[in-house]
């Protein structure tokens, strides 16, 4: 076990070279951790006479990732590329078709592929690990996978990404509108290249579709993820909320229910006084609730160049020290689908409306309300104008398919102008 | 690896009830997990008799844990007899020599013994795990050994007795008094047979040396803990420190300064609106800084029948799944010994005492800080009777040595009655 663990790194951007970085400056504390050497042996990326701010000239340059991942003088293959095809997936195929452990940082890759690349790897004997892909720096993979491991599991929760807490937060402190705090956010370089996956929910979804798998024992089941992004959240929104004494964020929740295994990303109304309804900024927060340890709650940085390189050396030091856990902590063949209870859990909702003022208009809508069996906790007219009254309804506890139906029969009343927003209360 | 992993349980009260009870509910879960079956092979405790409201008789039984720790038809000896020495130490230290893997709870047991025993497993190609030593349920070592591996630990943290958040926490929601507080936590079955254990400091104190090794590669220093205990707390205390926007919290703080390693297990004012000051209850919450992943939180129950075993269960699957890492993270003979650094970063104090009352005494206190280099922030005098004068002093930062030498030197003035309560303020 003295001779040294060899990687092969690519991608080389914010993560990469984080994860550089403390393989240069940690030497030998990740020796006496790992109980071996821990050596790059080559890297690859796009551009190679970029300057990084770090050392690469020790290694061997490969331009093609593939090719990279193909090299018989490395032991773990580190994927820090992203995108959930293309030639961060290509490269974890090869790496895996060599008999190479996988180290990957990418979310979407796993959420698409994550279960068939687990059972490839396993077909090998090769481990594929994925700390980095979920909440950045907090070791929630390891804490569900191993550290709960004596535990039934029976609900994952979470603000799983930085960006949209970032902005929901910022509305709320700075009093500005979505589109001005999504405009400075996208200044300061926190959206991804394509920003619907972050604020439509999509890349927290794809996080709580992983840890859902480990979780409940099923096949990586993305598309049974019910998304709602946050574009729709407007500043009165957040301070209705705040009126009532919650904070809008964009939850996560998987559980396993009566019905099947429920999963949904959107945002929630949550209690301001709560763990999550007092995240601030661009930290996550993971709620692992288990039969036997109750409740544990892990928060940290959800993103950046230290905390998601803290992720990858987790991984990197365990395949090092011998641990090789399976993917979704337990073999991915035995993993069983998930069936897929959407909405099993009733709630409140907290439901807004502009009403084109017509005598007559709000009554229609309760009626709508009573006629799919959700009754109003309470409503109040706020901001009358000459024509338009927005409004503002709480309701008792409803199932959403219900309230959808509400929703879309009261698009037929004819008395709305633009579209409702519905937010679930989740009383965590 | 499919041959099933065989366990020996010695001691059968709550947590050893609680691991049991895990291992019978979740066989199957366990199996698919571990990789392999998980069996109780023979258990073992003080009286055959008792009911504990778990099945025992399909496991062979033995009297005596070290015969239990000798058994050759066991892979694990897990060990939930407690106390530093005695049976508990007599059978780890059987349990190794016999070549088994060993998981404890028993926190007392490795403060005083984790070196040499870890050292004696290792040359003895053992594994000694004790994740549930530490804040129960929360899966801290684990996250610290492991998901934190690629940092440089710069300091850890936390609140590690439930026993005493809940004493102080309770003293001020329900306005009693110190004495009040404890009789009931008696009552209720939360202290330890030796209560000097919880309210002294000491059983936190043992948790954060633990803790200390595994972040600074230092070997086990427990008599290098700066302990104080909350017996001197008293409710006007807490109401003081509320009034300037603290709790009260019997805080562990273990960091590596120019100096040497610093760790004391001291109650603190820390900020309300921190996550440390709002830890209510029982609940025990455990910080970590790291170079590259900033801050990790984490938060859950830190005793108990489920929390506990759940953290018992932890280990036996990682040896299950062939997970061999060190006890603290990297061989125990490589750990180097901790150059202790008393009280080398400085704080501002909370000082409380009552003064005789005649003139001048004020200014004799005050004059024996300015002597020690100690400047006073603000300073207030309260509820004054007759003949005796109550002062609440809150300095600017100071060091601890100093500070104590002007405690000795108030001492010498004859203008005090009874002992000073000094306690740091933590701006955490």
């Amino acid at each position: 076990m003295t001779s040294p663990l060899r990687l092969g790194i690519a991608g080389i951007g914010t993560v990469g070279t984080g994860t550089i970085r403390i393989l240069q400056r940690h030497a030998d504390l990740l020796e006496a951790r790992g109980g071996r050497p821990i050596e790059i042996k080559a890297v690859s990326s796009r551009n190679r006479n970029k300057d990084r701010g770090v050392r690469l000239g020790e290694y061997e340059w490969e331009d093609d990732p593939v090719a990279l991942a193909r090299r018989d003088d490395i032991d773990v293959f580190v994927e820090l590329i992203g995108g959930e095809d293309g030639p961060a997936k290509d490269a974890v195929e090869a790496a895996i078709e060599a008999g190479h452990d996988v180290v990957t940082a990418n979310k979407a890759l796993l959420a698409h592929h994550g279960q068939a690349l687990a059972e490839r790897a396993e077909a090998q004997g090769a481990v594929l690990r994925f700390e980095a892909a979920v909440a950045g720096g907090i070791p929630c993979v390891k804490a569900l996978t191993e550290g709960l491991a004596g535990n039934e599991i029976t609900r994952v929760m979470g603000v799983m990404n930085g960006t949209c807490n970032y902005i929901l937060t910022r509305m709320e402190s700075a009093g500005l509108t979505y589109d001005q705090v999504f405009a400075e956010a996208s200044e300061l370089g926190y959206l991804e290249a394509d920003p619907t996956l972050d604020v439509g929910g999509i890349d927290a979804g794809h996080k709580l579709a992983l840890l859902a798998s480990i979780a409940f024992g099923t096949k990586v089941d993305f598309d049974g993820v019910a998304l709602e992004g946050i574009e729709r959240i407007k500043i009165e929104d957040i301070r209705h909320a705040a009126d009532m004494g919650f904070a809008v964020k964009l939850l996560g929740v998987a559980q396993m229910t009566g019905r099947g295994l429920e999963a949904r990303m959107s945002p929630c109304l949550v209690p301001q006084t709560s763990p999550l309804g007092q995240l601030d900024g661009a930290t996550n927060m993971v709620v692992l609730d288990g039969d036997a340890v109750g409740q544990v709650v892990l928060r940290g940085a959800g993103a950046g160049e230290g905390p998601t390189a803290s992720a990858v050396l987790s991984d990197i030091v365990d395949i090092a020290r011998g641990n090789r856990v399976s993917t979704f902590g337990q073999p991915a063949a035995r993993l069983v689908p998930a069936r897929r209870a959407e909405a099993a859990t009733p709630a409140p909702f907290y439901l807004r409306m502009v009403l084109t003022d017509r005598p007559g208009a709000l009554a229609k809508i309760a009626a709508r309300l009573g006629e799919a069996g959700i009754s109003i906790d309470r409503m109040r007219q706020y901001d009358h104008t000459e024509g338009s009254a927005p409004v503002l309804i709480v309701t008792h506890r409803a199932m959403r398919r219900a309230l959808d139906e509400a929703i879309d029969a009261m698009a037929d009343t004819g008395v709305l102008e633009g579209e409702i927003v519905a937010l679930r209360i989740e009383d965590v």
